[in-house]
């Protein structure tokens, strides 16, 4: 459905209309000139070649120091969602289960199913502010139960797992033989300090990207942090799959590290303007939501509404939103990402809140 | 071990040495200019998002004109080499067989065994100039082979597979219900005519990329022909793992297939000279090997070789070579890629020569 609201979108779009699109996870903000430029050097001194599997050694030396860990540990990946397939490919066997709280980014049910597994989700709820049921969670752990995963901030409703809950989980997947895949990739951008699965060591799989933080959605560069010997098969696989990451991107990308807070800091400061304004214009039409943690998300609910309906008919008012449907058993919520800029925030939410039934 | 040879190589440039690589098919010469510049462009107008995971249109277009099917038979893919994986990941269970005359390109057999497939390998023979004995293929087959692979020119050998016996590995495969996955990648380049599995519709799948026809080895783009449900389950898989690939990437292949003809010729006639260089070192030290009928390989013969040995040893004489055991049970042989110009060809196989046992 997600697919679905995003192809008729463009389709309006290539149709002459004007569509507010908030149904993306792609900040229109251009990529920060620098990181063309660099990458445009790069090209042009050749760097158009085989590369490494693992990635450049100056860009995993880099990304090896800012987390304090081994170069061996760093693996280049082409996107952070290739960095999450990758990981369930060789991680998980068929009748293997993952545990996932939910509402949850539609790619880990989508890539656990893909590779033969069954995605469990925890379903949490808007009334506790999106809080995990730690409790809950560990019932859902069995002896089949190879990952877990978190994501925090969360793709879609921009909470921020609090520290203490944070670390009694990763006890738990602990005490249980579970690795944590962590999905960090709002993590520099968030409005509030996150926790890292870098602080329990190497142990578990810390999944980043360059996306958001670098505005480089469509360059297609993430990475991993892992112990070794999974760094090792993450890198055989790349091998006899995808090849590298163009060494020219990530060059692009080593040049966004050397600003990387400046960078970080604008694209912050910026959602949290259009977070104000979205927080303005939803308060005001007595809509219910948790309060964001980061950018860019918004998930709010409607009560007895049918989102993909919603969504569908939106389009006609000129607003692309995504169906909480895409994101678990959550029918009657939306979500809406902030990747305009505030005027037409403003514009797309009023218009959002008088097209509701 | 064709990685190993690689990764020493580069230690051993790393430590100032001059090595003449021979061993990776990644020619020497750098991407068109028009194509760095195209991309370039495609950037600064701010083609960074996240694009369609089938292809960007106008791509798809020119590739379906020049291959006269459909828009819709036309996947984009981040490199041939995450086709191949694709097709079988999506066609294969476990437990069924992929068959592969060998000598054969290394992936096609690591990626059948990691998606739990088994290869069959046809062993042919230098003295019957590697020509497919298309009896012993349909021995072969069996109830559980699902793909045939085909890759003329072939990489190891550079010969390219005869029209007649073309034809009939298709009437085989079609008869007893095997898909045949065509890989053509060097076929633009070859010296002699090739046959395409596309003379046979588009029931097969059929392989190709920007890499070898364009210089864009390190870009990482390729793109499939397929029927259409296949094109569909491949996009979505491409949606669950690698998303897309970059859009300003699109646009420097697009620019490529401008001068598509005009850039195919340059690079044949190079490697054509290459190719008379090397065939005249070789040939007057008395080795025996198989005419090229296409650009990069040679892949000679030396009665009671150990060619990793020797390969190890040729490395200390500043000269990289992949031995044989990458393609198949060919101990006696190693691939010579020519992707250095004339001199260096010269100076490369002249110390080969005087290297060998």
């Amino acid at each position: 459905m997600l697919y679905e609201i995003s192809e008729k979108a463009i389709q309006l779009e290539n149709q002459g209309k004007q569509i507010i699109k908030f149904n993306l996870g792609d900040p229109d903000m251009p990529t920060p000139p620098e990181i063309v430029e660099a990458a445009y050097e790069a090209m042009k001194q050749g760097k158009t070649k085989y590369s490494s599997a693992a990635g450049e050694k100056k860009l995993r030396k880099e990304l090896a120091a800012i987390h304090d860990v081994s170069v061996d540990n760093v693996v280049v990946t082409p996107g952070s969602k290739w960095a999450i397939f990758s990981s369930m490919f060789l991680l998980l066997k068929k009748g293997e289960n993952v545990v996932i709280p939910s509402p949850h980014w539609t790619s880990y049910a989508l890539a656990a199913r893909k590779v033969g597994a069954e995605p469990r989700f925890l379903k949490g709820t808007l009334e506790s502010d999106w809080s995990i049921d730690v409790e809950k969670l560990a019932e859902l752990i069995d002896d089949r139960t190879r990952l877990l995963i978190l994501n925090s901030p969360s793709n879609p409703t921009s909470k921020v797992v609090d520290d203490k809950t944070f670390s009694e989980i990763v006890q738990i997947a602990e005490s249980r033989g579970v690795t944590v895949l962590s999905d960090e990739v709002y993590a520099d951008i968030s409005f509030v300090p996150t926790k890292s699965i870098l602080d329990f060591g190497t142990e578990h799989i810390l999944i980043n990207s360059f996306s958001k933080t670098f505005l480089m959605t469509g360059w297609r560069i993430g990475y991993v942090v892992v112990e070794k010997e999974l760094a090792q098969r993450m890198i055989k696989l790349n091998q006899m799959t995808t090849t590298c990451v163009p060494a020219f991107i990530q060059y692009g990308a080593l040049k966004g590290l050397e600003s990387r807070k400046k960078i970080a800091d604008d694209i912050r400061e910026q959602f949290r303007l259009r977070a104000d304004v979205a927080i303005k214009v939803l308060s005001k039409a007595g809509m219910k939501f948790a309060r964001p943690d980061a950018p860019f998300y918004l998930f709010p609910k409607v009560e007895g509404l049918d989102s993909e309906q919603f969504a569908l008919k939106l389009l006609d008012h000129g607003v692309a939103v995504a169906p909480g449907t895409a994101f678990g058993d959550y029918r009657e919520y939306f979500r809406i990402a902030l990747t305009a800029g505030e005027e037409k925030v403003k514009e797309g939410l009023e218009t959002l809140c008088e097209a509701l039934p």
